[in-house]
């Protein structure tokens, strides 16, 4: 018995959806990003990529690939078990203080990915609260998505950044029974901010307990790059802090922080966290280079910022779809997975421009979008290069642009 | 509401049950292993480290660290993104391809650990296949019972190793429904090794897809370190080959190798896959230099199951209550976790060699042990040290030495 056709036909059937992935092998070059080497069919081709989650290019950082280098070349590459087995390594020790300072909690825990921070956060808290019903915003992240599920219990699903309609949900339940709200500080397909202070005032009000993703946020927003709930003045409000290293921070991996006893609660009971090796300690020592820079360095996110706007601007000048976006996000609609494979592959082909199609089930059917995420790397001619190509090539996929007033200022 | 009285019970409940875990801050040297320094609440301590999973040391390999210094000086730390938003590096690339070539199949698929790798391979390819029903070995790994449950699917588990119930339960379904039969190649707490072809020789006769763990056995058994099922000449007969980065290949990550279409449906539905930062650069360039590197050289394999050998009859001689183990795997019974704590404690503060006491829930209760893991490393006066400490440590917490015949020769 082969089972070969049930695999084959999982495969056709994304063909038929237009949405079976390709993936760009890519090559970074250290000191020259968002610039890169497409390892195309062809051969080897220059591009400039424009939609990395390296969103302040710290993974190029001298002090980043230096604290790497230097770590590597004394304690070796891998950790060698997980944190119970000879795994814990004093760099991980140190980012986790590091990653406690920086969102002003007693503890921190880090784990492989984002991911599985989320996955085995939520599951693992929830769990210990007995009877919990979890409150999700309704965009929540596959991974957090996935830590309600595994995590059993009840969840209430509420619409997306919709104050009121949680309040519904959290009054309707009894006031003794523990609950948890989990949502993102940035939601990054939209580039849109959870009202942090609205949804505090709920938890405080209903006695919930609140966990935020500050994945697309840590790093970029906020003093010292604490995130969102910390621009906000909401961050003493938060029980749970989640973030990731491999963005803003350009390495890899995730962490929680919150106070002593929930962290060493979910460091204790989260099998997903118990029986996986620890991080390289060179890929902690990064991190933690990172994030002390990003804690005195204001610069890159102002000039983050500042790029973020300046793209808005140009490709709203030039017609293009620009959603609205309050963030560093920049999304342009597209709605048709196939036109936006298209326009993405036009992009990569014709101008070296990589930006990767955004479709489902990464965002819901009919709303395929082109994501663009500037960096302080990016320079006006680059940016002059992009709303250029992509007008091109919105002329090739036959999308209209729109031509408002403001182009003709 | 404040919910910290959940939290401070559930560590309570593990303290009291004496499996509160502490993590030794540890700090290892690069040309030196296992030599590393501990860094005690009193300050830092050199250490003998005798329970890593980089197995044969390959962490702090010349090849190794060489790749993951260079690549990061050329590309950076981190990969920017996930495999489908710019995050598929040209070195992760080589890596899978390196992988398919190792294990004989036409694809590999790197994931961020080997706890994710059969989380989401396990459940994805159960998913994929029409009322599926998974036979779990007993023993299996919490990561590989975590991919059982998230499946989501009907699930049969057979006594550990036993062929014969694995044919009862096999047997009693129905010929034509679809069957995965998931099992490790070498069980890690206890060192035995699964009867490969023998449930090869069932899966052919009731038409079931096999998947195996080589976590800890690749790079260790078979010609070029191709893992147990092929030293046994079975990797042919094995539908999914699942393995880590971080054990002997001495790096992070796990991946899985099968013909194609398997592994392009994995990597197109699952979403701990899709939904995650891609592996770094240089951890991926650090892991195919073991990789190679083990696929050429014996030496490594030879003088490890040589060491282990040793340690077993130098322990053995000791009157040491050495598990009877086919592998590189050294087992002590303890049987009981505060004295398997005590004795690990011992061992770390009065000897400076350090061995994490495996408690629950990693084995069952009542069978807690020190888990000794001898490396190509370890040579003959570490390991009559090694001897010499636990015979003391055996007499101090009240353990009984077995003064067997052996003794007197």
């Amino acid at each position: 018995m082969t089972y070969d056709h049930y695999f084959s036909a999982a495969l056709a059937r994304l063909h038929a959806e237009q949405r079976y992935r390709m993936f760009a092998d890519l090559e970074r070059i250290a000191g020259r990003f968002p610039h890169a080497i497409w390892h195309s069919p062809s051969g080897p081709r220059p591009v400039v990529i424009w939609c990395s989650n390296d969103y302040l290019g710290m993974g190029q950082h001298p002090k980043v690939i230096g604290a790497m280098v230097e770590t590597a070349t004394r304690m070796g590459a891998g950790a060698g078990g997980t944190r119970n087995i000879s795994g814990t390594n004093h760099p991980l020790v140190e980012l986790e203080r590091e990653l406690a300072d920086l969102h002003g909690k007693e503890a921190a825990l880090v784990f492989t990915s984002g991911y599985v921070s989320n996955d085995a956060g939520i599951a693992t808290i929830a769990n210990l609260l007995p009877n919990c019903v979890i409150f999700s915003d309704a965009w929540n992240h596959n991974s957090m998505i996935s830590g309600v599920r595994r995590a059993g219990v009840e969840k209430k699903i509420w619409h997306h950044n919709d104050v009121g309609h949680l309040e519904e949900l959290l009054a309707a339940e009894a006031p003794e029974r523990p609950k948890l709200i989990v949502f993102e500080a940035l939601y990054s397909m939209d580039g849109d901010v959870a009202p942090v202070n609205r949804i505090c005032d709920l938890a405080e009000r209903y006695g919930a307990m609140t966990y935020i993703d500050e994945v697309h946020s840590a790093g970029m927003y906020g003093r010292r790059g604490a995130g969102i709930a910390a621009r906000e003045g909401a961050l003493h409000r938060i029980d749970v802090v989640e973030g990731t290293l491999a963005k803003a921070f350009g390495c890899l991996g995730g962490y929680i922080a919150a106070n002593a006893d929930i962290i060493d609660a979910v460091r204790s009971y989260a099998p997903g966290f118990i029986f996986t090796t620890a991080l390289p300690p060179a890929v902690c020592a990064a991190a933690t280079a990172a994030i002390r820079h990003l804690k005195s360095s204001q610069w890159e996110r102002d000039r983050h910022q500042e790029r973020a706007a300046r793209v808005k601007s140009v490709l709203n000048a030039a017609g293009l779809p620009v959603m609205s976006s309050e963030t560093h996000i920049v999304p342009l609609m597209v709605g048709n997975p196939e036109t936006c494979k298209q326009a993405s592959d036009l992009l990569l082909a014709k101008h070296g421009i990589y930006v990767q199609p955004i479709n489902y089930p990464t965002v819901p059917r009919g709303t395929e979008r082109l994501r663009i995420t500037p960096t302080p790397y990016h320079d006006d001619e680059l940016i002059d290069g992009l709303a250029e190509a992509l007008v091109n090539v919105w002329g090739r996929v036959k999308l209209p642009l729109q031509h408002h007033a403001v182009a003709a200022e």
